[in-house]
């Protein structure tokens, strides 16, 4: 049997939320509420058991106060393989918990790599892996991020495991960070580099377009640069956007508005640091969970006003 | 004590063993040996505890089979993480084993991300993470590989961890794959992409320039691509080039000759399926060890009569 496509099992999820924002559980262990940290190593026996604990234990937490908020959820892996190899089995069991409770699990990864070892990444994180003559998956993530810089080649072998196994990708194009413009604006001819990103992403996403209109290859857009968006946006009608820098990073509701298309789809909003760490703007990270599901509530406000105002809210 | 610059220590292996090579433990394992799988399944009580046994295995042999021939090693990233956690955790023990046995230790991580969490690939890969109150090393390679499609903030942060720790990147540049040409290769004024990363890289690195005269800052420049090779030389002379793509690849011993300076360093030349997989072409695959040992040698040999041949050859 096909498997649904991967942008038709987004705009389920969006519509059943009726909210296109994502959470991004950046789950820093410095950051981890302080009795979380200390409970887990006074009932783990080694510190790579605590430290898995304590980074599951707040994940699976934070989840908890959101799942009813928000269709998906991004891992940002470098705040799991900061932490070796448990923070990875930290990384793998909040996936797997994060799609037990009905989200979309994109990782934030970024990965790329030659053609063969690409391959291995999407076996990784996307599709199957060939051990002791069986396929297995390793993390089966639904989405992952993904680098453009090595070109077309390095990409063609998620797109592979997209179609087998329903899952999509998001490649960077506009990243939401102040120095993105030392290559990503330059310009070749009468193009900036991250518009020929936009033009290879759409070429890349027309064969994997699904029945609600969007492909399963999306592209990363930072809310920072709504300009760049509104351009963006035309370039690629069928990607889903999925647009960084709201919130901690400076982005507004207004700031994503040209992300989304006519239909009032094909963005989705993350947020991070502004919601999981909520509670330490009051200090009392006790209150981490309830921090936590007010602030995403509040910014699901916020973009469905914005969305309104634009007459794109669309339910 | 400062430490000790990294292009100054991979200079001295480089001269303790006469030999510019690097060997990849790009060790897929639906191509490991038959025999270490089977061993492994046999004597480890879970799936994931026999992958990780058969990773470790198979490169604890190759490393012992070639580490009075090469100065370094470079494990990818990908063949690990397509294992899951376990084979992180090999991944972790390989450059531990790798580094006790006195080589230098390269990730081929290809991380980037924007500032604070480029900081925390950093931190997993060279420098310290803060858990439970103290800093701690997590994986502590010597260096890693490095993709600049977002500028120059999210290099920063690696550059801290190579000063405080005499730590290495390798920035992607030119790399060797086909599809390079299309997002390295445009033409922006008058400089190609790439030529614009190698100013990047030039600039990044002058500020960690060693003893040797060469940078902490390499740059990934493939063997594919020899006419480039030349011109980038000019454009980082105080770069390491990190040079794939010889031999499995196509690139033969005249190719890299360009990524030397006329000191006769500056590059690290790198093979991997043509020596760790070398008894594949025999059907042989119980003597992998002889081998790949044979195939490091033959690469050795070639390198050097090419650098011979140009009068390049420092020793």
């Amino acid at each position: 049997m096909k498997p649904k496509n991967f942008a038709d099992r987004l705009m389920d999820a969006i519509d059943a939320k009726r909210n296109p924002s994502i959470i991004g559980l950046d789950s820093e262990f410095s950051k981890l509420p302080g009795f979380i940290k200390e409970d887990a190593r006074n009932k783990s026996g080694s510190s790579a058991e605590a430290v898995f604990n304590a980074l599951l234990k707040f994940n699976t937490a934070i989840i908890d106060s959101i799942k009813d908020i928000v269709p998906a959820v991004k891992l940002q892996s470098a705040f799991y393989e900061e932490c070796g190899p448990a923070g990875m089995r930290a990384f793998l069991e909040t996936a797997r918990y994060a799609k037990n409770m009905g989200l979309i699990v994109v990782g934030d990864m970024k990965r790329s790599d030659i053609g063969n070892t690409s391959a291995a990444y999407s076996n990784a994180y996307l599709g199957r892996v060939h051990l002791f003559g069986s396929m297995e998956p390793a993390y089966d993530l639904d989405c992952i991020t993904v680098n453009p810089y090595l070109g077309s080649d390095s990409i063609h072998p998620f797109l592979d495991d997209c179609r087998n196994f329903g899952k999509g990708i998001f490649v960077l194009v506009k990243t939401s960070n102040p120095s993105s413009s030392e290559i990503q604006d330059l310009l070749s001819g009468n193009k900036k580099i991250y518009e020929i990103v936009a033009g290879m992403v759409d070429r890349l996403g027309s064969g994997l377009a699904g029945e609600r209109g969007y492909s399963a290859v999306g592209a990363v857009v930072g809310a920072t640069y709504p300009k760049e968006a509104e351009a963006l946006r035309k370039l690629m009608p069928e990607a889903v956007f999925l647009v960084p820098g709201y919130g901690a990073q400076g982005g507004s509701a207004a700031d994503i508005v040209p992300c989304f298309n006519r239909d009032g789809y094909g963005a989705l909003v993350h947020s991070s640091r502004a919601v999981i760490f909520a509670c330490q703007e009051s200090g009392k990270e006790e209150r981490f969970e309830s921090a936590a599901r007010e602030a995403a509530l509040q910014m699901k406000k916020e973009i469905s006003a914005a969305l309104r105002e634009k007459r794109l809210y669309p339910w």
